[in-house]
């Protein structure tokens, strides 16, 4: 097994209105994720809020969260709009102890292939810890292209990318279309918990999950049952309601209402963004409990 | 004239890799502006890449520019992703003397209508100086419908916005429909140089201009010309090289090139953005000497 193998849990960043992390708060987070056995754990991806963190505040969760982690493995997301932003982003994960970095090509002006595997390039130069590529072009607005992402595994410490689902949805024709041209050992993984079924089907070599960063016994079961379509078709009805939710408003913005349900936070996206409306949140806290989260999770 | 009437010039902000602004370089922009007479002077604009610097660093720009302002109103850029540092930024700007604040909605994920409201009720509350809404989807990836902006003119010191061109392209009819809904003296200015004759001839407020930032006398001459439609098509003919290449590569990449070609420079935008090929750098030097702005300006 590798770094980038399995089921990786993506926890929320508490903090507070001023962007000062909660570091008790977080470290309870990652403790309870070490503890379910997760195979990474990836702090301050998109879940965890990373663009909207200063330096040195990013710097506090990633020593705090290693320190709770218990050896798990942590991914530190690196990503801001300043090369050399990511750069000082890559070392700070580095003598914080993380044991890989998540690189996502946050733009403002648009951004030029070229310019993402310079990026990629200065980092892999900056840092020795192997480097998971994020594509996420729904909040990066930089779409990295199959033939990109094929020039970035050149990089020798590039060595996994996390993936949306196909445009097509058509994850096992990505997956045969990229594997025989990535080098070996390159992990193929995908995000989008509401449609990874198709995924885990493929045979995607990992899951990098929202709701594992708050639910991860559940998203273990779900892992584990990859190759039993009966069993993950049935984990995946149990989550239907909550799927419809994610789709509705945003994963990373329904999980928060879902920390805040069981009583792990209190948590919020930072402002501008607002808790969700009191109906939707009262809709959440029935999923979870049709999903038998709502009080301690049982998978 | 209100403040938010005319030509606004928004300079480049010249500073190292590192993200540390040059106040020099910038002042000497910024002066040659106010020379020039514009109307405002748009510090901290995208052309300026507010988001790729520091609150510290954004401080010490509009300080540097209000100085050398000589008492040309100065607009401040005070968008990020935090409403907390967006207020932080309100309140450096208005410590450091500009005019107004220019605010865009800035977003990673993806911001609802009542967010955007809530940001701009929070700035209003924060400072007495009057906004600029900036509406650039382009970059921010949050669209200002016609519907929102008529909300965000109910706020008292909202005062104007600055909008792309309409998508159907048609300039008159936007201004129709809104300015009998908006408040008497709300300005309705737009920006997009390579198709701003459109909206000078339909009698928009203000043109925020990427390229007056760096050549203000021709774009006086522009908007001098507004009522006048023959001279206003030979002056867009005169620049029409310079607007294709502002459309196949960005006006902000395009004009980083310009202002090192009429030696004002060096500047670059902050990696990972890259300057353009060398034969493009070419193509624009051709540009603006057919346009008679390569040796000095001459409208």
């Amino acid at each position: 097994m590798t770094l980038f193998h399995g089921l990786s849990a993506f926890p929320v960043t508490p903090a507070d209105e001023a962007g000062r992390v909660d570091t008790d708060r977080l470290q309870a987070l990652v403790s309870r994720l070490a503890a379910a056995g997760v195979a990474s754990i990836g702090v301050l991806g998109s879940t965890g809020g990373y663009p909207y963190f200063s330096s040195p505040e990013r710097a506090r969760a990633l020593t705090a969260a290693v320190a709770a982690a218990n050896s798990a493995p942590v991914l530190a997301g690196i990503g801001a709009l300043r090369a050399s932003d990511v750069l000082r982003h890559a070392q700070d994960a580095e003598a914080a102890g993380a044991a890989g970095l998540l690189l996502a090509p946050v733009s403002y002006l648009p951004l030029t292939d070229g310019e993402v595997l310079g990026l990629a390039r200065d980092v892999a130069a900056a840092s020795s810890l192997p480097i998971l590529i994020y594509n996420n072009p729904g909040t990066t607005h930089f779409t990295i292209s199959e033939d990109l992402l094929l020039r970035l595994a050149e990089i020798p410490t590039v060595r996994a990318v996390k993936n949306p689902a196909p445009p097509d949805g058509d994850f096992a024709a990505q997956i045969a279309r990229l594997r025989p041209r990535l080098p070996e050992h390159f992990s193929l993984g995908y995000s989008g918990d509401a449609t990874i079924v198709g995924a885990l089907a493929a045979g995607a070599d990992a899951w990098y999950s929202v709701i594992a960063g708050t639910f991860p016994e559940i998203c273990r079961a779900f892992w584990e049952a990859r190759a039993d379509p009966g069993r993950l078709a049935a984990l995946d009805a149990r989550l239907g309601p909550l799927w419809d939710l994610f789709t509705a408003h945003g994963g990373i913005r329904v999980i928060h209402e879902a920390v805040n349900l069981i009583g792990l936070g209190p948590v919020a996206l930072p402002r501008p963004l607002l808790p969700l409306p009191a109906p939707v949140r009262d809709e959440i806290a029935a999923a979870l409990a049709a999903a038998g989260l709502l009080t301690g999770e049982a998978a």
